[in-house]
């Protein structure tokens, strides 16, 4: 049910000794064809790591035949050594899989500011060669081997009616932010698609799914998202019909990093309705849910609908206090920004929150609209990212 | 040493009932004159309190005889019954005054949501105007009754040799942000100025001051910052001199503000040099300065430059990764985004960290730096909010 899960697509996931844990962290992922286009989105922070600036630089062929992964080091802030780690690693790749350099992608997670052993990883990247498989544990072990601090693996596909499939497998927890929430995710397909479709679904996909996640507002160096169509299943695949399942597989994919977010308790959606227009609506509910003092209220279950209003209230939108109404988990509380409701009939128990938000901006068919999911902030987010150094 | 300091003011702080816990709630300043300019900075959130839009618009006349504050609720979100409440405030200050309503200034504090006690809080007017006096005392009591969850009160002044003395107070311990970090803060001065100079000055200490402040990225929806001045010293000031001794003070009680931070564990200074402009020196400081994975390392006294330079890289500025050097407590760890440092010789055990942050954009005498003043992300800011209701 992941990157294995498309015909065409062989993947192995090993540990190679990169994390001192012992546990999985290198992932190898082939396109065996009979086609092999490709596109990628990748984070917006201008301090990208070196993995980042050489899968962009291949990706401007639209093809790729391999990916390789690693957790347990970002390679980011590493400088020309870490360009030519990165470079060694998809030399060696191409060495085992057959191809050139050119038709590898590479992507690191982890720490900030350390080399990563390039012995370690070349010896890595062979040893899982001698591992590629078809079949879901494959695509299991791929998922397993990109871990931070998630908890759970993260994977999903979608089958058409049509003949062809989609699945995909992320990892992120922490420094997930605008644009980009996650830190790596690999999709394959089998659908025949040209390029240039495949890499406008693809940023359609993002766009209303890891980009509508937003845990903590901090962009990482490392965010990369990658789509591989190996044309196996024979079948040509309508556009909009793949885009809506390359979404679908996206969405689910990111719902899976919200509820595993590092320290998370509560699930929570804030919904904008009614606005401007739709970057209004997106920008509203993004400074909602990156904002400290709801997320701690939330938090603490306590429906402070008030703070929700100020935060839409500093948002870089058009807002009329006026017609500002917030309901939280189905009670309305303030209605033209004033209190309309009674806290006490709000019930935050439970482990989803919906916080609407209507600005009374625009209406019916013409309505702009906006979801971004988030999580609260608790003790657990401060305990797990004090101490971090995975 | 607060808003008595200044000849020709008098003020009281006292009990009003507002709060449920009997602690001091409101406070009354009144300017005796001769002169009675004044000036006011107010939150640009788009969801302003009753208050102040009561304060703003009587200040459009550049004179104040009087300022009534409470803590124990905002008086935000609380519609046309809300304003009727700033408004019959300020009339009955008016009226023990003796003066014009349009003469007061009234600022409220507390949480957003629900309704004044108007009849508590004109009850409370009259009993603080029989208790209104000169002198340090009375200054004292208007710090500690506009306290929310403030742990100490706020106070400062400055005496210029030429013969006047500005001083104020100020409260704010959380929702504190972008451009107006303070909730509320009254400043008075004894010095002869005209409104436009006094005015002008208030601008420029604020944005050198309370706007550098920056402890949750929330902009909450009542800050006010009010300079009252009576000319009781009868010496005219020298304008830059002036604006030098209100920025001074604004800025002590500024970083009062930032040692008093919700759940401070650490106070961080971030120094961003070589900027591009100073709009984006600024920019990156105020970036870092939010970073919850930033201000979460430094709860946990780890030096992850990785983080710092990660956030640079998101900031809406001009960024060259080939000339970004971090430096945390005078110890260079990363140059040109590469790690340079030993994170070990790093030592964050202490209170105070300085994270300098040199973009290479710009320098020596053209050089643009800016320095943002925040506090780390610890359990105890987390406890606090999540459970804040007063």
């Amino acid at each position: 049910m992941s990157v294995t899960a498309a015909q065409g697509f062989r993947a192995a996931g090993i540990a190679a000794g990169i994390k001192k844990s012992g546990k999985a962290d290198l992932a190898l992922v082939v396109n065996d064809g009979p086609r092999a286009e490709a596109a990628g989105v990748f984070t917006r922070n201008k301090v990208k790591a070196a993995p980042v600036l050489w899968s962009q630089q291949v990706l401007t062929t639209g093809s790729l035949r391999a990916v390789v992964l690693n957790s347990g080091g970002a390679n980011a802030c590493t400088g020309a050594e870490g360009f030519q780690v990165a470079h060694a690693t998809a030399e060696q790749v191409a060495e085992v899989v057959g191809c050139g350099a050119i038709d590898v992608a590479v992507c690191s997670t982890g720490l900030i500011g350390e080399q990563l052993p390039r012995e370690t990883v070349l010896a890595g990247v062979r040893s899982a060669a001698a591992e590629l498989a078809s079949g879901p544990e494959a695509g299991s072990a791929v998922a397993a081997a990109i871990m931070t601090t998630d908890t759970v693996p993260k994977e999903s596909a979608v089958t058409d009616p049509a003949g062809w499939t989609v699945g995909g497998t992320t990892k992120g927890a922490g420094m997930i932010a605008p644009s980009m929430a996650t830190m790596l995710s690999v999709v394959t397909t089998d659908a025949v698609l040209d390029r240039a479709t495949l890499d406008a679904a693809l940023r359609e996909a993002v766009r209303y799914s890891f980009d509508r996640l937003d845990v903590d507002g901090s962009m990482s160096t490392n965010d990369t998202v990658l789509v591989l169509a190996s044309g196996a299943s024979g079948v040509e695949a309508d556009p909009a019909v793949f885009t809506a399942a390359l979404t679908r597989v996206c969405r689910d994919l990111a719902e899976q990093m919200q509820a595993d977010a590092e320290g998370v308790t509560k699930r929570i959606t804030v919904r904008v309705t009614g606005a401007a227009s739709e970057d209004d609506a997106v920008t509203v509910a993004r400074t909602i849910a990156r904002d400290s003092l709801v997320k701690t209220a939330m938090f603490g279950s306590d429906p402070n609908w008030g703070r929700v209003a100020a935060s839409a209230g500093y948002a870089d939108a058009e807002i009329d206090p006026e017609r500002l109404d917030v309901t939280i988990n189905g009670v309305l509380l303030c209605k033209g920004a004033v209190v309309a409701g009674d806290r006490a009939d709000c019930d935050l128990s439970g482990k989803d929150v919906l916080i609407e938000v209507e600005l009374g901006l625009s209406g019916g068919a013409d309505g702009h609209t906006a979801e971004i999911r988030t999580t609260d902030l608790s003790h657990a987010y401060v305990e797990e990212n004090s101490a971090y150094s995975s």
